[in-house]
């Protein structure tokens, strides 16, 4: 039976500021990318969404990001390639004494906003994102863009990498993202979006915004969980691939 | 043969700002408390700080501390209970990854500073914190103050405790530590300081500062290694127990 | 005419994470305690609140409190006086900044949080915030808790000092706020909590929770803007205030 | 008479990390460059720093950075300019609060490593951090690499633009600095930085790394404290300029 994972940012809330429908997300997908700290969330936040994953029987993933907070980690520094080795192996660490706290594995690592970004480019940055995660432990999965250095890196070093595709966002012919600041982005229409997947998911195509279809593998869809639209769509989504006899199943069983 | 810890709060530093002489005092100690991020270090200079303490031989511990760098840590601060296990437990993670990284094994915890002392004279948060170590590692031995709260909160839980003793403080009648604002609070004299740790060790005594002898127990000495005089003083306190036949052996050989 | 103010916390949003409803209260209340960045904001945030408080007419006030951003300020801090006379400082020069840029005066400042709370306990606490707010501008008013060390505080270093009521809490014999924790120490009825302050600021009494009536001056009442039932609570005084001719007016018209 | 400044960045301590000879190079500079809590520094270092240059008579500048204490401000980040402005209003409204209470005026504002790199290079940040200079107060002087885009946009916005050179940088033959990972770009020879500094002065002349000579104005030579080398570079440098009957004056008497 195809399978593909279903994966959202959890645990974003900080301190007073909370952030996310978390207990209502996790009822409806299977891998989780729980915030360690560094872009958001906070020791006390953690140890609460580990605890919603291990309710819910969602897988746990790392989602290490930049220590700016102020700025979500979505703005680029130019860390190097060992500050940012180290910054992910201390947010592996700070979450696996949560997911150890409450037994339950930590399956996977997806680098956050500009850290992603930045090492979907940069196969350095990727190496060593890559190469921190095996120190600590070679039995996790990187999640991270389909067709990226992440994903050349992750087999150079031995790495399981597990393929993420976007719903709402257009994809260059090169299979990268297209650009948020150029014009058809996003994929607003939710059935639009949801074909799409199911497209990805049974045959690995998906029409490029330059209108050729390219080949996409998809082992995990992203979606979100800040706010009633999108938890709407979650679940949408998630009925239209159990009713096209797909599995939603955590990375865990599919790479 | 009689046998003693010597241990030092090691990788201090953070950023581009430099404190103690890790490469020294490494040569001289049996286990090390590293800075886990909260109040002092980040993940660039625990990375090293591991490095450090593998290429020494010397056991690594987590030294959790209270989120406020501004403070070192040092100031009270008035977390729940709950918090406080929360944030031990994220600091045990952050260090576990790295010296899974390296391959040593995480020996013990010593909280830092304020957390140290408000734990060592309040059940419930040395309780809380007792519980957070066990959870995430019911192997980890506890480092805290002879005669504390925190030695009555890990028999409760069920954690291996090892007594700490100072060599450069006043003990007041009842074990507990002269206020720093006391007068007579320090042992300046380095040959005093050193005789009174060594009937610590070997005799489980030592003056109190109202004069009469009482009983305390020494599993692990603490040491400083934040500047020449200091390291200095840990070379002598080491020669000093060598010939009296003591052993010097991280706390895993102890407790 | 009879003046009070209007006084509420505001800017407390923070990098990606919103707080209160800040466009909505500012419609309706005098005077504004601005948050600074360290329990809460951040510089962006800072410019947009201020902008706010200048097209709604609303006289600003730093609102400076310890810097745990974590725990938003809420948690005590052994911080020595000098400490927080700098943090004091620094944070009304932040603001300060905002308020020339957009040519507004800055009018007050009010403590945050434990900061409040240590404060209105602790003389030397507050004679140092005191001493710190003069040292900038010495026409800066004190909004504090009536009847607390603040108000003596100010007294002393030749502040001026605004006498805050709280709608919403009980009050001890001594004319100190009852402890969150006690029974009875949050007024939840609204139509009671308004005849409260109607007596508090026309009659100077209000009626402790041992039942005897106590003397109680009110230059400003504090409310909030946190969540559609605050703002409605905001309007509702508002509207009770004027039905009696209260005129409701900044700090700077009335102390 | 002739008249060239030094400057110098100051106040870079942080909680219990010390760095920088503070109270020696301010004998012998005439202008600080004053750490703002972003990238380095806290209220109580910033009190004590303003108190150092009150002492010294050492006119006082803002030294703002990005918000990344961990790479000391170093590291590019890409805020927007709006974000950066606002940045720079907070970090010069702090600073200006320690030299209103310590009864000195603010002189200058100085972007901190990565924010001048970026800004030297980018107009719209210039022009974002010169409308943020000039909001607040439009007497500061921008202090900033000399033909740069920092000198353009303070033009523009009609801010005081002082331009400052280096004495242990090589330069490219269009005025910019030579990139530190390119071989040539420090000058190690103390005697050859002090006759480039003397030639920049006297003549508006230095030798680019390509050979040829280029123009380039020097309002203010930039000098720095870090360590006993750089404090005696100074006083060698500052005798040098004094024995060719060039007036170390602060910038407000130059430009």
């Amino acid at each position: 039976m195809l399978k593909v994972d279903l994966n959202c940012d959890m645990g974003e809330s900080f301190g007073a500021y909370t952030l996310g429908l978390d207990h209502e997300v996790a009822k409806y997908i299977s891998s989780a990318n729980v915030a360690c700290g560094f872009h958001a969330s906070d020791p006390v936040v953690m140890e609460k969404t580990v605890s919603i994953l291990k309710e819910n029987g969602v897988a746990a993933g790392a989602h290490p990001g930049f220590p700016d907070l102020m700025g979500f980690g979505r703005r680029n520094l130019n860390a190097s390639p060992a500050e940012a080795k180290a910054y992910v192996q201390y947010q592996i660490g700070a979450l696996w004494a949560f997911c150890k706290a409450r037994d339950i594995p930590l399956q996977h690592v997806k680098p956050h906003g500009a850290l992603y970004n930045m090492a979907g480019k940069d196969y350095a940055l990727s190496r060593a994102i890559c190469e921190g995660i095996a120190e600590v432990d070679d039995r996790l999965i990187l999640l991270g863009l389909s067709g990226s250095q992440m994903r050349k890196a992750a087999a150079d070093v031995g790495l399981r990498f597990a393929k993420e595709v976007f719903a709402d966002r257009a994809y260059e012919a090169d299979g990268s993202l297209v650009a948020r600041t150029k014009a058809g982005a996003m994929i607003t229409d939710e059935d639009e979006a949801i074909a799409r997947v199911i497209g990805m998911v049974k045959h690995g195509k998906v029409k490029a915004l330059t209108g050729e279809e390219i080949e996409i593998e998809a082992n995990s869809v992203c979606v979100h969980g800040d706010g009633e639209k999108a938890l709407a769509f979650v679940q949408k989504i998630r009925a239209a691939l159990l009713s096209e006899n797909i599995e939603i199943a955590p990375l865990a069983q599919i790479v």
